[in-house]
């Protein structure tokens, strides 16, 4: 089969070595330099047998020392650094969601911050019991949002969320001891059980991972979602473009890079404001371009339709490019070396927030109650700083596609409303999709997220997976850098259904959708979740007898464990593209990769070779058709 | 001078060499054969240069690429390392102190757990703005407990302890964005700017690692002492018995170790049992001795004068001596190691706390609900296994020191009053201790805190100081592993005063006090906190102009190092023998050791030679008394 209107992977990474030539002549640092110049990684770090949990070492388990100063075997530090690994991951998403909280509870009708969707938040109140009638909306809003703020830290109880997984899978949690309490504090347990001469055993290490997980999946990051939309607006299906040649030469490139859409959607209103674009017009721009990096890319895209200039390795590129007047960050999955890098040009690298303080930078600190000033500011900079270009440096690649993005699960409620038959069927439900799983129009779906890592060619292994799912009638769904490896690669592009097999290829003509489904961004990998519930309510199945499955085959960070962690635990099977340094250790891999499905009804697997990674993700869909029988 | 009536070092080592005869002979592994085979640590790991953070790595910052794949430098990577080797102590002693917060919040006047000092629990409620009058006890122990537990997530507002600091301390914290919030929300928080792409700005990674120590010391620490005094009493003078020939040969020996009184409260109260005592005569003892290891050592040692068997170092000790019945241990620094090694010996390792699971043990869940009948059980275990002691194996070393424990600060209180003039003085001040230094007869204080660590001679460096800055007139105050050490050594015998110069030995004399004073645990030095505080305010002088300084010089655990923040953050200048992985960055170290000075009024010290330590220490409070000119 020819993918010829799509970008091929090549035409990306040719792209990529001229930008690199620009790096050579202005002496920039690259992650390819440093990724070269890091050789070999350390075989003991990467089997995750090295622990320095306490100052008697760094110790290393080998096999003529296979225990440290203290005892701890192989399964013991393998299974502590795991479940750092979760709690760093669910703390950071869970940080990211208190931040909305924050500002959800700080909105007013006459201040930086509105209601969105006031529908939504009425929909959640009602869920949390919060009265709603003849309220202000505000007042809603603020009881709605103390309440989110409390499922960090109340000292009793469970989280209000799980209740809207399926009864059968919260009896899972319940019977498992899987629930979680209070977000942070799970944290704060997971540091204590892997603390010098705490919990040594695996079975408890990998149990609180899987808690440490779902703490963020069905509470910090499903808040962060939740109120996101509330606040922003809940995603609808809206075209925009993706990839490098986004970035306008003849217009002020701002690229907002990170993940919490409080900056950046101020940043999109002042880039709109005709005051700025005046300013930009005098300045000898024809107009201010706001463009996206990382998951703050994914929130503005489908919130506004802002383009996509690309995902986690590329947020080096963009500065290539010369034409970039800022690139303005909030926090997580920021290369320190934007700061050195930017140097060499005449790019401006704002930071905006404490969480995320480097050197280098034009630091600018964004809070709510000065959001608007703060993002004029910044905006303003951005503008002013056009007329410093190098006009020697400017290399923009011609390389754009189009993409359709914002499928929130409400979203796809109302695509699948418009192919249901209104004379027969309810409307606002799964079922139209689950026939379509059911009949074998749809084999499954596979939820494709996580990073890139240079431990694997970059883009090639998203791309290439969806490319063979689709052939084979699978649906993705995607979020994240994910997300923008399919958009750059073309795969949100309605067209590309026709790549897809026959039975997918008629769906997506049906309803009117690419094959690939954008959900946004890392923590809206909670709304898979939602799908995964809802679909397993509709279809009165256990989440876990679904045909699906979720694979981050180019993972790096910390947040791509936990969201693995509250995936699996949600029932669904994971496989990675990247070992989370847990090879040391048999009696973790055998939990990880084997046992925990007792638990939980699914379990992770690890595997490098691309190919194979397709194949095995197939064939445990076609086991879970065969299970129910379709 | 000599120092023949303590009992040296090598008396102590020589009876450690003699039980690893004993190890030997059923081929039983040993820390010090472990230590050995671990070899020269990893280099990279020890200066803190590897970063594990992300699997893009592992990286290591060496002059050949002195940047990770991200870019992130060495103060970056050293000072993400040090800000989350912090976050694992705070969240360690905090999680404590959150146990004890619900065990007081579940406290009744007939169940298992009971106020015991309900005049300490009125004050604390006084402080907090709760009512007390006419009001049950019970009630507002509750109540208190309640305002406790949301200490660790309120989402607003700042720690309620923070006002028991000096107004000028309070004013330092608030002027340099220090006062912590939540105690869980700063952990989570120092997670989240650690994550890939976030924060690498030296001065935001030390500045977030004193907070969140302070969330540790002024939160979860302080929260941990009060409420355990509330429920087990607060200490009170108390004499005991220290070192390995606590352990008796023709009793049942068990040993309590971790740290949550909660459990060890219950083992003793159940070895004190009448029908405990007639089972353990019918199996052949002569009754049942209860002593301690490590904080859970010193949590009863205080509270009702139990034996210490030793410390950190000891605590293989205790089992290789053949006649230790059941190891018991709940939470912190237990080697997993003891699994196996009990599995030489008739020992039974018996783990209690879902926090602290091992391979190797028998778990018996120590509930507060089921506290009784769980300490019953483990108490029946250990004396039905009198009878398969191997007599061929058994060796107690004749090695006992006397002690007097429990300087809480209500007891330095009183103690001092018997020394003041009750004709012109007030009572219950800090005066006289005042008094002493101005006029000094003592030149200042050492809080000696902190673990042992192989790479130190065991208990050397903590005797060897504490010897010199005795007879440098120069008072101690110590918690945690260092008490013990001090107690087995003999210096908490009031006999001791003798060794000191002849200021300190006068006042240990009129105030019957031994010259090293034992004020508890390792959460206990939120007590010194407290005195320092004290002493501050009835002296009307800042905490940093006290000749006053702490000092851990042969730590391990993340908890030392978040100790360390609090300490330094609260204005005391803090000495470590041991490097907390930062050499690899003179960004780091230029602020630990130098620049946060001028943040807080106080810096961190590391000198690993023992003899420069306790030089530099003595010029430090020198200087501080010239400062304020006495």
């Amino acid at each position: 089969m020819s993918w010829d209107v799509l970008i091929p992977n090549e035409e990306m990474e040719a792209a990529t070595s001229r930008l690199l030539e620009t790096a050579a002549l202005v002496g920039a640092d690259s992650y390819q330099a440093r990724n070269a110049a890091q050789g070999t990684h350390c075989k003991i770090g990467e089997q995750g047998l090295c622990c320095r949990i306490c100052s008697m070492g760094p110790c290393r388990i080998t096999p003529k020392s296979p225990r440290g100063v203290c005892g701890c075997d192989a399964d013991g530090v393998v299974g502590r650094n795991y479940l750092r690994f979760t709690a760093g991951g669910s703390a950071t998403h869970s940080d990211h969601g208190r931040s909305i909280a924050m500002t959800l509870y700080r909105s007013s009708a006459n201040g930086n911050y509105n209601i969105k969707d006031p529908e939504k938040l009425k929909r959640i109140a009602d869920e949390w019991d919060i009265e709603t009638e003849d309220r202000d909306i505000y007042d809603i809003a603020h009881e709605v949002a103390l309440r989110g703020l409390e499922e960090f830290g109340k000292p009793f109880g469970r989280l209000r969320f799980l209740k809207r997984a399926p009864e059968a899978r919260q009896k899972i949690w319940r019977d498992n001891k899987l629930s979680p309490r209070a977000i942070d504090r799970e944290v704060s347990l997971s540091l204590h059980m892997t603390h010098m001469g705490c919990s040594s055993m695996p079975e408890a290490l990998v149990h609180q991972s899987l808690r440490a997980g779902l703490a963020d999946g069905w509470g910090g990051s499903m808040i962060g979602t939740e109120f996101s939309d509330v606040l922003f607006g809940t995603p609808k299906p809206v075209d925009t473009t993706a990839n490098l040649g986004v970035m306008e030469k003849d217009m002020v490139n701002i690229v907002v890079h990170g993940h919490d859409p409080s900056l950046s959607e101020m940043v999109v209103y002042y880039a709109n404001d005709p005051e700025m674009i005046a300013l930009a017009k005098k300045n000898g721009a024809s107009g201010i371009n706001v463009c996206g990096v990382c998951c703050t890319s994914n929130e503005v895209a489908m919130r506004h339709g802002i383009p996509m200039a690309g995902n986690f390795l590329q947020q080096e590129n963009v500065v290539l490019t010369g034409a970039c007047e800022a690139i303005v960050v909030d926090v997580q999955c920021i290369f320190p070396a934007l700061g050195p890098l930017s140097k060499c040009f005449h790019t401006k690298f704002i930071t905006t927030s404490n969480v995320a303080r480097m050197p280098d930078s034009d630091f600018i600190e964004f809070k709510e109650s000065t959001a608007a000033e703060n993002a004029k500011q910044i905006v303003e900079l951005a503008v002013e700083n056009f007329k410093n270009r190098k006009p020697e440096l400017i290399h923009i690649p011609n390389l754009v596609s189009k993409a359709t993005v914002g499928y929130s699960v409400e979203a796809i409620y109302d695509t699948l409303d418009t192919v249901a038959n209104s004379h027969i069927d309810e409307f606002q439900t799964m079922i139209p999709l689950i026939d379509c799983i059911r009949s074998g129009v749809i084999r499954g779906a596979v939820a494709m997220v996580g990073c890139n890592n240079p431990k694997v060619r970059p883009d090639y292994a998203h791309i290439e997976l969806m490319k063979k799912l689709l052939a084979n009638d699978i649906l993705v769904i995607v979020s994240g850098c994910s997300a923008q490896a399919a958009a750059k690669a073309g795969l949100m592009d309605k067209e590309a259904g026709k790549y897809c097999g026959e039975g997918l290829k008629r769906v997506c003509r049906l309803a009117n959708i690419p094959p690939v489904l954008h959900m946004g961004s890392c923590v809206d990998i909670s709304r898979m979740m939602i799908l995964a519930s809802d679909i397993a309510k509709d279809w009165r199945i256990e989440i876990s007898d679904i045909p699906l499955v979720g694979c981050a085959p180019e993972w790096m960070s910390e947040k791509a464990v936990s969201i693995g962690n509250y995936v699996v635990a949600t029932g669904i099977d994971t496989f990675l593209g990247i070992d989370p340094y847990t090879d040391g250790s048999k009696g973790i891999v055998g939990l990880l990769q084997g046992d925990i499905e007792k638990w939980v009804g699914a379990k992770f697997y690890v595997e490098k070779d691309i190919e194979k990674l397709g194949d095995k993700m197939i064939e445990r869909i076609e086991e879970k058709r065969a299970k129910i029988m379709i």
